[in-house]
């Protein structure tokens, strides 16, 4: 077989069940294709290529542990490993080794899966980037925080990797990137193991190649039943079309995109409407912005207190902006939002899936930022899941996306409806 | 000054600043008390006598950094330290040394705190025990998990000690023990650093000597305002008898005290009436269980996966019965939670905070179980702030407690009425 780290994770598990390809073979490509790129796209903080064969040649000596099994991942470097380093993206943490894999690692190991190696992040999934390229052109960043997981996946190093979410960490360098970037609702993936950084948002998910794939892992790990994608044709999904309150922050090629798009699943046979969410809104994306800093300043306690100089100053500010909030405010923002998730809730009584913007715009031109999360942080606030498409190419011939929401708790019918939505859009 | 270990926090803070006790002094005085007492108590996994000299010494050399100045405090063991080993009550973590403090470490040292050392906690936070012994009757349980925590401030070795609570780790021991125990709303606490058990129930907090001590470091490490205690005179606070539907698996002693207490409070001028809680909560306790073995089972899986010979009798149960556990299961337990958190939020419009039972009855005899945890798993699936105070002796003369429940967010009210409800018992 020809690339078979071009297959999808979910035919080539269908092909190793079937005994038609090998768990080594598949994990060997994926290790040539990251021989090949990786000097030029900086996907990786560590591969360990001994390992992952051995992994590899012991899956295929066994009978399948799930239907993850024998397939390679990419672990963002913010989720602890007992076997290979975990820097977190920091200076503070060079050749940290923890004592512990992450749950969602064990959990995947369990499954049958093999850990290919540890994918970039930016600094304890914030800001500052790694060395990271976006695959589509090398002079625009990949978007972050989960920039290698989103890089490695786009350039088919790898079928899958873990991504973590605070504010659009895995929305966006996936619409970046041209991927699947799922982030399922709030506490779907268990958390332990994880470098801490928002308690209250921090959502582990994953990049993928497909909806199908992103629901292949994330069910599997989840011990969620597995969503059907056979019979969509007459799903005809309640769309509503959420401009949000940050739409005219989006450029003028996004914003079109994402109208004809709308227009297009409307002829499709979806039931599109258009949502404007009530004012109590419009205050969220400020109001992630006070409760995740808040939360920084407290969890990276030990690094602000100890290695202050080993922290960017793009961090450092936020940290200084996350002491400078009171608590009153931060209670405030967990009142708002636990409000704001109830009436988001009701919303959903009239619609299946909102479609959104899932960033301003393409990846932006250089590699010392990772382009705006704004389009992200509403929805980790309100701990719904969203899945980003890719959808077009922009002017620049750089991926653009098209984000999907679902309601809390209904990952299953949201992935449905965004297999539905990328097949119509196609 | 004779024994300033048996000073409370507050008392000893207040002669810190005005320069009459030297932080070295009280350190010195908790430390020859842990050596007088640790062979029969066992409280402490580690005790780091020099370093815990060193700082207080440099703290009496710096202007007070906070209310916490100088205070020597007990962290249990399922905290990370970088300077201590930090063991999670387990023999798989023998001797492990994080890479960095936990969040609210961290804070407590940033805050002119000293670290005195790592208290004994149960395996992993959960029931199999540690070496820790009842201070009051060396024959019986401390209760757990936080053992070394509740007996360690029993015992005048230090005025207070970090607690977790999943199921009623902070509550149960803290009543066994005779000491006040406070576990703040969900989420008070930043939880960075601490070994995950049940991401959506754990909740760090304190066990101490008095109400004002408990707000005392929970405040100054979660950025609250500080609550007063000096205008309780005319609060009539209106208190609401939450038998809970566990009520009769309360021996007689403890159900009598509680009854006792309701009616001297009332008679004291609290504005009493009886709460019964509606059908629905009656399934929370068995919820609790389903919820946190599911947790268990996925928070522990490198453990269970890696080192299962190495995992109590008692814990390998809960983690295979976590397994068992469907997600089906899982999420409607969690949207149970999210509908009687909503439910208890509109029942305080009638009441400032509730009292209930703290455990069934005093401590058991013997050491290898901790006692029954079922006052404490609907409050903790509840996220609200708990308190349990000292309440009168038992029939064996060991303590009996009663819980202080307060409403979600309202910690503060919740402090003042507790140690209302304190100064009117004694």
């Amino acid at each position: 077989m020809k690339d078979p780290n071009r297959l999808s994770a979910t035919d080539a598990a269908a092909l190793i069940v079937r005994g038609e390809l090998k768990s080594e073979d598949l994990v060997a490509a994926c290790l040539t294709r990251i021989e090949e790129r990786e000097t030029q796209v900086g996907a990786w903080a560590y591969v360990d290529r001994t390992q992952a064969l051995a992994q590899a040649r012991i899956r295929d000596r066994e009978p399948a542990r799930s239907r993850l099994h024998g397939l390679p991942i990419g672990v963002k470097d913010v989720l602890d490993t007992a076997d290979m380093p975990t820097e977190y993206g920091s200076p503070i943490y060079r050749e940290h080794r923890p004592r512990y894999d992450a749950a969602c690692v064990a959990l995947a190991r369990e499954a049958g899966g093999v850990i290919l190696g540890k994918t970039v992040s930016t600094e304890f999934a914030t800001r500052h980037p790694g060395k990271t390229r976006n695959p589509h052109n090398l002079d625009h960043t990949p978007g972050g925080s989960s920039s290698g997981s989103a890089a490695a996946v786009a350039d088919f190093m790898v079928p899958f990797a873990f991504g973590t979410q605070t504010s659009s960490s895995i929305i966006r360098p996936a619409a970046f990137c041209g991927t699947v970037g799922y982030k399922p609702s709030f506490g779907t993936i268990n958390r332990a193991g994880m470098k801490f950084l928002s308690d209250s948002l921090d959502t582990i998910g994953v990049l993928t190649r497909s909806v199908a794939d992103a629901a292949l892992i994330v069910e599997v790990l989840a011990s969620m039943p597995p969503t059907s994608f056979t019979d969509l044709a007459n799903l005809h999904p309640r769309i509503g079309f959420c401009r949000t309150p940050y739409w005219l922050q989006a450029d003028a090629s996004s914003r079109n995109a994402l109208e004809n798009s709308a227009a297009r699943l409307g002829k499709a046979g979806a039931r599109m409407s258009d949502l404007e969410l009530s004012a109590e809104f419009a205050g969220l994306a400020e109001a992630q912005i006070a409760l995740s800093s808040f939360e920084f300043a407290r969890a990276l306690s030990f690094e602000r207190c100890n290695f202050p100089e080993l922290i960017s100053r793009h961090l450092s500010a936020r940290i200084e902006a996350g002491l400078q909030v009171t608590r009153t405010r931060y209670d405030d923002v967990q009142a708002l939002s636990v409000r704001c998730r109830a009436e988001l809730d009701a919303v959903f009584a009239e619609f299946d899936v909102l479609v959104a913007p899932s960033a301003t715009g393409e990846a932006p031109l250089g590699l010392e930022a990772t382009g705006d999360p704004v389009f992200g942080l509403m929805w980790t606030l309100l701990h719904v899941p969203c899945i980003t498409l890719p959808l077009c190419q922009g002017p620049n011939g750089l991926p653009l996306g098209i984000q999907v929401i679902g309601k809390r708790g209904a990952d299953s019918l949201t992935l449905r409806c965004a297999e539905w939505i990328q097949r119509e859009l196609e």
